[in-house]
């Protein structure tokens, strides 16, 4: 399909697209009561969010030739999950503030947290439901599938924490499932409620997955040799936690033993200082920064020839075009 | 439909269908990896159970002249999300055992325990997709709203724990949410997979909601008044928790001011015995054991009412009517 000047395929822009979403979700408000369960759903959801997933998900409706609106509810549903993976989430990794604020454990107690989480699955199921037969099936089949794999990366990032073995391989698993596989459903979803046809929606599911997994990349990247600026965070957080980072594993495998008892040493130091610029000074050696920045560009190509080898006119692929660069760039 | 001696019509026995639910699970295993989810979600539903809810969705589908194969899917999904709602909520309650076994959280951590509900709910949506369109949508929708109450009615239990002015209405809700929605919709979602009408489907979750509500009465009063073998619960434990039982609430409300002060005393009182047996002596003055027996007989004649009203022949109801009776007494 040729975009035109007309309006009905004139594809939204990512802002447009957040407008929609954030419409829609004012327009289907949770429940009030009880209150300690719905305030506590509210809780996380009323945290400011790119809400990106929702974005690309009816992005890539409109990508294929469907009007935003016919996939608002998945839009709603992978956004209302991914809300809901963060509550369980901050209750394992035992945080107190996201993005500064108060978990909701903190505020509500853990009780109250598990359960927010587990209605909030529920009614993600419930969103899913409202499209028609048989794409809310297939969109159900494409989300659970991800789910699934999302809690699989989480117990697998939860072992990593006590392992000393972790390999390249099983850490870029983990990423995938962890943080990827759910824009990469998104994406999907979104396809099929267009009627893509199979090559297609497995396309922009690769475009997604490999996307996610650039990102987070880029995220390893930033918190050991960012300004701390624009991420909000302190420079060096995974290297104080000890965090198998795609860096750190790197540099374990180019290090020679000197080196890699260093790095070991390092795990041990009470003084984070010391911690922080004496990984930082291995990895600058083994030249860390360089290669895992081509890494990260490496799937972000991948990414970008999915995206290519989609048989629609170019001009269609845009609005992804553009945030996947924008997302890469962390100006999204 | 009339029953006839032909096997395409016969119905099966509950025990049948228990061994139709066992096959299916042995058909179905969980995956292997990553382990630590796995193995935690085997052991709950490793757990020897009656199988209740699976058994009660297939003799449904099987009233209205479907073969119980047709119903199995959604008889395993209902299984595995009542299994999910046991981790969680035993997470909850800080239990460290269940029937005797120790819980999900005591072998495999707290963390193992959210992810392996988590995931529990995730492939219970899974099973429910599989049944054909339409008929898998009205399932996910009957189960969501019964899955969406029961949270809402775990919610309420935990808010009720630190309330003096719980009301019995409160608790009736409570009960009906947490402990009876989901035999009630794992009945009607057998039913819809039957093409039962609109009419008769909401009978027979009429049928399961008073059943459920009677049986779970019937447990208060048990945890009173019974000796112990049956349950295989220590006779009292819900006056040693101060649990807000039906039998507590009506006491209270029938109690002079005097019974009043000396139960909420009693509430204070360390020693277990004279905590027993001082509010046990309050519950006989006030002719609590008969009064709600009374109540729970209601629930139960209710539910045979609904079940009545079904518009086919008497003998398709056999086995709900023995199924019943049997979780009432006690023998299921």
């Amino acid at each position: 399909m040729i975009a035109t000047q007309d309006t009905q395929t004139r594809q939204r822009t990512a802002d447009e697209l957040y407008a929609l979403f954030e419409e829609f979700s004012s327009k289907n408000p949770f429940p009030k009561e009880p209150a300690g369960l719905y305030h506590a759903v509210r809780h996380i959801m009323s945290i400011p969010g790119k809400r990106l997933r929702p974005i690309l998900c009816m992005a890539a409706a409109e990508m294929f030739g469907a009007d935003a609106r016919k996939a608002v509810e998945a839009a709603a549903a992978v956004e209302l999950y991914h809300n809901s993976t963060l509550v369980h989430d901050d209750i394992m990794d035992a945080a107190s503030l996201r993005r500064g604020i108060p978990t909701v454990h903190e505020v509500y107690g853990t009780n109250a947290a598990i359960n927010a989480g587990d209605v909030m699955i529920i009614k993600t199921y419930e969103l899913l439901a409202r499209l028609a037969c048989p794409v809310s099936v297939k969109a159900i089949q494409i989300f659970s599938k991800a789910a699934v794999e999302i809690i699989e990366g989480q117990t697998m990032d939860l072992d990593f924490e006590t392992r000393t073995d972790v390999t390249e391989a099983e850490y870029l698993k983990m990423i995938e499932y962890k943080t990827s596989v759910l824009l990469a459903a998104s994406l999907q979803m979104g396809a099929s409620i267009a009627h893509a046809n199979e090559r297609d929606a497995e396309a922009v599911y690769a475009f997604g997955k490999n996307l996610g997994i650039s990102f987070q990349i880029k995220d390893d990247l930033l918190d050991a040799f960012g300004d701390g600026t624009k991420t909000g965070k302190k420079v060096g957080g995974d290297i104080v936690q000890n965090k198998r980072t795609l860096l750190y594993l790197r540099a374990l495998s180019k290090a020679d033993p000197s080196q890699r008892d260093e790095l070991k040493r390092l795990e041990t130091v009470a003084g984070e200082q010391e911690k922080i610029e004496g990984t930082l000074a291995i990895f600058n050696s083994l030249d860390i920064k360089n290669e895992v920045e081509k890494t990260a560009s490496e799937y972000y190509e991948n990414a970008i020839e999915h995206l290519q080898k989609i048989e629609i006119a170019e001009e269609r692929k845009q609005v992804l075009y553009n945030l996947a660069e924008r997302i890469f760039t962390r100006e999204f």
